[in-house]
């Protein structure tokens, strides 16, 4: 078992500290996100939607989709549970996941992708008024979570879950994107001090 | 219990579909998706998102997020597993889940939204260009379903599974996006007679 995965992208990132925060090892093997590669037909067979990470099983099968990867290692070694175990927490646990997600995550990826020179072989058209756009989108995001983070511990409530991985990755992301974090967000800081000082925000 | 949702609306339709493939009966409000009320505290308080479906719980706790809802009936009532049961399974769907959902349906969601004149108080700005391009994201994202759908009898594999849901969902939202749906897949054209005839199509 292996996970094609290149360091640098966010998305590989949260598998690493899920893996980090259940203590599971998997070894990793960083893809070159070169056009070739990219467009090689090899790496289409692995994932059609031509993206990492990739968790490649002993028998060659692969599973794509970070979330994917995160819910096979959480059905295969439950403790400690990061997607919820009662029916009510697994439902809080995706609302918030996918909140973060399809809100902030997606905004500060948009706002890379459309406006960073160094996408515009693979984002086709960059479009400068969209990326402008998430920008601002990105920052209205940023301050719901705040609001969220002002009464809760954590994203998804009193226990970490995939949800502040999910937010913690984005945050971080909004470096790459230039989007500058405000000050006045004090329960998102607050909480990053807390979840990038685990060991696993380093993994 | 129930769920607050609007009729018309893409996402609402996955979690009807979803009730109705697991026989199970919640009783619907319907939510004018008027800017008065989508810009109402009350609404706000139930979902910081803005968007239905919404389910709202006896104890007046709400869950948001289309597939969030979905996981909450999983948990409860596992029979059939519209989410798989192994661990390999549930790998498999979320993984195509996510496939469908951040490929065709945001594709088709976004060309819809930046497009359509129904939508100018909603999406600020619209966007013509990345509308545009979200069209041919669409047509590009639906090739890759015809070719899963070529080899595989249902979007997961041989079983129907929520990923089928929300590409049925997808599929038929083209056209309030005016995005006309090509002859030549006929992969897709044998999946969507399928499910299309299934009673849960209709909920």
């Amino acid at each position: 078992m292996k996970i094609i995965e290149a360091k640098a992208a966010p998305n590989p990132r949260r598998v690493r500290i899920f893996l980090a925060e259940k203590g599971i090892a998997v070894s990793f093997e960083e893809f070159e996100l070169t056009m070739e590669n990219i467009r090689s037909a090899e790496f289409a067979g692995r994932n059609p939607m031509r993206q990492v990470p990739i968790l490649v099983l002993d028998d060659g099968q692969c599973i794509a989709e970070s979330i994917a990867i995160c819910r096979y290692f959480e059905a295969l070694f439950p403790d400690p549970a990061l997607f919820g175990a009662t029916p009510l927490e697994k439902a809080q646990i995706e609302m918030w996941n996918r909140r973060v997600e399809h809100g902030l995550f997606h905004a500060v990826a948009q706002a890379f992708r459309h406006l960073h020179p160094r996408m515009s072989e693979r984002e086709v058209p960059q479009v400068r008024e969209w990326g402008v756009a998430n920008k601002d989108k990105a920052l209205r995001q940023l301050a719901l979570i705040d609001e969220r983070l002002t009464a809760s511990r954590f994203v998804a409530g009193e226990a970490f879950t995939v949800a502040d991985i999910t937010a913690l990755v984005a945050v971080d992301f909004m470096v790459a994107a230039r989007i500058e974090r405000p000050d006045s967000f004090e329960g998102l800081a607050r909480w990053y001090a807390d979840v990038a000082a685990r060991p696993s925000a380093s993994a």
